[in-house]
């Protein structure tokens, strides 16, 4: 091989070895990033899960089940405290709705997520009263905690 | 037209009438077994991810992390909590690796879901020991009753 075929072929072969290993920590990445998304939508599904049945007595459309809201309402209340750990910045590219708005303004989003959390124990406390008319507001301050993060965070 | 066509055509109308009825039951039938597997597959998928850091940290591959080992085993407690709710029976058929057996052997399933349940509790009060040695053994007890009701009731 002489010199000059080598000059060109060190540097192809540098290249090659640059995109395979780009393409390892891209396909790592992906991996990670995709793992970090299915939890964070599966924590969402058995938050709404939980949330839906007490909306729906909330608003009429089943009857009031003072033990069902009230164990649906400590469950959110716990799920809540969860929900911060789901949104780490590798979960931001991805097949998700979370816009990449989270982790440019972190500390307004971590606020409204704090504001969820309040307002889940608020509802949690309220359900002990075992009545709908004691716990109707804070399920409505409750799902305001929720729709004011998904308006400004949550892709359509 | 005539007495003998019409016969014809009613009984062919009753069954027309018949099939979009049991098609439209059969469709919000699959639509409700679809939203009870994904609330399933989404609970597991978030005591997955809480579990396989204990485990993680169990076998040497992390670093013990106190404060993580007992928040989570408090987290799988509580996620066990709601296990039971999320096998009902319209959930039997669908997208789903939970087998029929699940609801023909009811009492062994519901024996084996206990056990989980109380695994998980004896994991998240043995993690106040602070100390992997002082969790290790829980930690053996909870997967083992993981393991048992899988081998029983998922399939691969």
């Amino acid at each position: 091989m002489s010199i000059s075929s080598r000059k060109k072929w060190v540097p192809a072969l540098a290249g090659t070895l640059a995109l395979t290993l780009a393409g390892t920590a891209l396909a790592q990445g992906s991996k990670e990033a995709e793992g970090a998304i299915k939890y964070r939508q599966s924590l969402y599904t058995v938050i709404y899960n939980n949330f839906g049945p007490m909306g729906a007595m909330a608003s009429g459309k089943a009857p009031f089940d003072a033990a069902v809201f009230q164990r649906n309402a400590a469950r959110v209340a716990f799920l809540s405290s969860i929900a911060p750990d789901v949104f780490p910045e590798v979960s931001k590219t991805g097949n998700t709705k979370a816009k990449p708005e989270i982790w440019a303004n972190k500390a307004e989003f971590d606020k409204l997520m704090k504001d969820f959390g309040d307002k889940a124990n608020s509802l949690a406390l309220a359900s002990k009263s075992g009545t709908l008319d004691g716990s109707k507001a804070a399920f409505g301050a409750a799902a305001g905690a929720c729709k004011a993060c998904h308006d400004k965070f949550k892709a359509e």
